[in-house]
């Protein structure tokens, strides 16, 4: 019905399975609002996931998982340290103002990437009343910029946080491309690493709708559920997303599918990589590719497949893969991007 | 799965046509955040329907409908006029105050029916900078006491609330409903009747999750696509709120999952009334039944049986019906009170 | 140069004491901010006024002093109760709801005061993430209707507040009038009586500008300094607000002000007494002293007097006194009234 | 009292002439909240100076100043685009965000002034639903780092941001010592170069306490008198705030407060510049001048000076002048200067 895109993960569909599992949990009556056996097994078995002692809580939106997330560990006071180029400062809307009322101190980075280095300046004047008090460090794991925090980076910025009475929060809305980027489980990462409050992405990685937050002190942030009605996330007939959890969670199907978005986004790395003249601006590491095509190439490939312009005064663009991105597509694109090459 | 449900319109499941939707539309790629086809047409659909001349916005949950549609009309200064009873005062975590800052001005109500008169008393001050300015008059229809405004009554209440210079919302999370009670489409009953700007609640009468707003004003409410998304309500795969609600008004699917609720709360109504031990406190005029049973009673159906307590003080309980309440589950629910009636 | 006012207290000019004390720190510079000895010298006075193991705040207006102590102890998700006349529900445009985000939960009184019975009905519900979770019992001492908790119902209050697990502030406006009536000090009437956080108010009992909050739980509400900057209430050049307190408590002009202020009310009231044409409605216990006079007497009266109607359906007025009210203004309104009796 | 500071303008006292007026305007009653002939007659006379046909509001802080105009012209989902060193944005503890919930956008500037090439970068995206939509450029004039924008910036700043559908905002608390810098009356600098919303400063510049908003677009922001009080800003005996600014009108008090302000500053820096061994970093145009000593002459200055650094890792500090700066104090300064440079 649609062309190809490479625009965004949140271009795809849903996974079968996950259809599948709305359809087998649709039957007869449900307390709502979680209440449920199905919502209480998997939040338990997301809770295990992640090392147990932690309090795992089921959303709607990425955009919700983010300030609830923050909100629960904040006042209004308080500062929240971002790279620049992190979704929370630049595509939510102002959503952290609106909900949190609290500040955005958004630092200019290379690489969509914080380090201790970057953050330290920003810490100054700390207990003066004049200041909003820095409280949280927030990253993306894996970051807008298609990059990836090393494991040992990780634990640098943690460390480097909690020395200074911050909190880490990592906004995994791509988590499971990270996770398979650096062959990891998702405990290694975030909990063992030192995270304190992350959000494990569904809707980017092939269900329907959902996302998971994971506090790893669930005593501090035990008002989130309160939070969650206050900010329109707690959705009524949770055992549907309860059971897309289910789906992802059963034979990791957040592993394979974001395998798969990270191999096809190698993929075309790896054939892009012999046009010389494409430059490759940022490696694929995860699911997206930033490059440069000619201008009139862009052009021209814009007619048939849908991808993003990251730097408009470059002429940058992203190109993403997705679970439901095949090796068919690619290898399309690769042709048209061949016969541009030979025309030129 | 579950035992059999008068609880809550939420405890119901989803529609067969509405899953069914969902798996014809998941095909291939798609632009997100409702910039695709699909949701255009719907869109325009809902447009007519209530119309023309009209903008509506598709949202996630009903809080975030409320939120939503009284955030488009006011600032923080500004006081929302409720019953005391409504879901926007009692039931939503305070959402209404953490998203628009504003003062909600609760009115005790006899049966949850706002009129002019018990709105008046509370118009006095306007203009003086000490107090929050009404701007909003804030309905549920049907409403949380399972009540009904007549045409008429709409009416009076929407000249007065624009004499007032004031707006009329209605929070239709049941607004099938009421439509069906009133045996009327829902143009009539919204638009027509002076409405400013209402919910056209999905969630509830049989969809896996959807709620449209429908803005009669749609300069003025210009900026709800941003309130959207800064209030988390923004969904990315919007198709597959859009396939819903195409599904929804294909042959009126609205329109017949509500009939099948309130018929249900009929019949219940009708049966319960023959037992003089059971005080009906509300006749059934939508999908909730209000009634006070003898206590031992409450407390037997309750083990097999889903229902609410609505008034501690006086045992009365809700009971309520949605399209996938049977003839089967009130007959059943009948026999186990006859019983009851018989040992007694 | 404007004419004698039973309007509000806060038509009374500011005591010459408090002007003597502007000009004498008026010399040389000063840190600003409240980082100079005289406010760390008033501070503790107040502190050990309060007795000890307090925090007292330094703010600019009432309305400032009532989010303040209120925003220091709670959650957007919280809840405060109060009563339905308090200045914080009716009188401060949404003040609270502006910079807490929290719910206002108004309690229809008799009489402007709260009590356990009227307060356990809305405690229900709590824990349920639906509700906005009661966490403040917010009272006035002495009340926006010119009445007065005893000692015994503030223990009374107190305790049923903390079985509840909430706090209890106190908005102190006119609590030096409070401690005039009840013939006590202030710590008596507060920290004993286990009031949680309080204000002791300054500009309506002759002070330029100036409140105290005074918190007796300072860890907790150890970010109110934050606070106070963010909602616009850290004045820069303190001093000047200290040098005002510093007077307030030098030979207790705050008592002598505020007694000022109830013996005027008492006599007026004591003398319109005599007038069978004139309803008092509620008997003078501090400054303020609410009466129905025939309709034509209000209005002759309003041509000279400045005094405000409480109540337009009855046409009760409310008449108050200030440390600047003069037996002579009390003779003289008086005399007029006298005048209309014999007229009519 | 206290030692000679070069702190900031607000260590400075207030002016002998503006306790005069207090003590003066302090006689009877007067009806409170600016409803009194003095604040009537104050407001048109500031409406006067600024051209007429705006709206003039007296409020009590700068913090408070700065919140009231950009509230008055945003909603929660628009930006502010402001210099990263400006006051709202990191010295006001997140005033700006606490009461607008709106997304401020910090552009790096090499001294503290915005130009249209630095603001133009920040303008894509505009218009789509993921973003904070960027409605006001807020300048300070003169700014933090004592800078000053000249008239033609001032017009080209205004008439770019014009272009692209945003209001300008000045943060004027040192609007005086801007003027008299320029040489130039109050109106020529705001209205005539098309600013849209200003803050007339007071405390800074030798009141007690009182800053003056003045909207160009007094429609437009007719919401702001509820904001006020909304925001704890609206001051009960106005008169008190309305005396002083008249005090500050009459023979242009602001501007030969500012002038001696500025002037004691020039004097500094030219006596400065006569140490090789001080590095000038900015010059003196305005009221505060940045310097760095050697290492151990700051130290010791700060013996018996007060005086803050601006910038830790180069040792910058900040010297400013006020109203009660004197030419002694600047003598006595520079001959300590002076033994310093002798010794070493």
């Amino acid at each position: 019905m649609f062309p190809i895109s490479f625009g965004s993960d949140n271009h795809s569909g849903v996974h079968f399975t996950v259809i599948a599992a709305l359809q087998q949990i649709n039957t007869g009556f449900c307390p709502a609002y979680g209440d449920d056996p199905l919502t209480r097994n998997v939040i338990e078995r997301l809770e295990a996931l992640f090392g147990g002692d932690c309090a795992a809580h089921l959303v709607m939106t990425g955009t919700g998982a983010n300030v609830l997330a923050l909100q629960s560990l904040i006042d209004s006071y308080n500062g929240i340290i971002c790279a620049e180029t992190s979704h929370i400062n630049v595509d939510e809307c102002g959503a952290v103002q609106k909900n949190t009322q609290a500040r955005l101190i958004p630092v200019k980075t290379p690489d969509g990437k914080l380090t201790p280095e970057l953050i330290a300046p920003r810490l100054l004047g700390n207990r003066d009343q004049h200041h909003s008090q820095p409280k949280i460090v927030s990253i993306s794991q894996s970051t807008e910029c298609g990059t990836l925090y090393s494991i040992e980076e990780l634990k640098a910025l943690a460390d480097f946080t909690h020395e200074n009475d911050m909190y880490l929060h990592i906004d995994g809305a791509r988590l499971a491309n990270a996770a398979v980027a650096l062959d990891t489980d998702l405990k290694s990462m975030t909990r063992d690493i030192g995270a304190d409050i992350i959000s494990f992405g569904g809707t980017k990685n092939g269900l329907l709708f959902g996302e998971a937050i994971i506090s790893f002190h669930p005593l501090i942030t035990a008002d989130l559920k309160y939070y969650r009605k206050q900010c329109n996330q707690l959705y009524s007939k949770m055992r549907f997303i309860s059971a897309q959890y289910e789906a992802y969670l059963d034979r990791e199907l957040w592993r394979s599918s974001a395998t798969q978005a990270n191999k096809m986004t190698a993929l075309l790395a790896e054939e892009l990589k012999k046009f010389p003249e494409i430059k490759i601006v940022r490696d694929a590491v995860v699911n997206s590719l930033h490059v440069i095509f000619p201008p009139e190439w862009t052009e021209t490939l814009r007619e048939k497949y849908m991808f993003y312009t990251w730097d408009e005064s470059t002429g940058e663009v992203r190109l993403m893969c997705s679970f439901n991105s095949l090796e068919d597509h690619v290898r399309e694109f690769v042709r048209d991007v061949k016969a541009l090459a030979e025309k030129s």
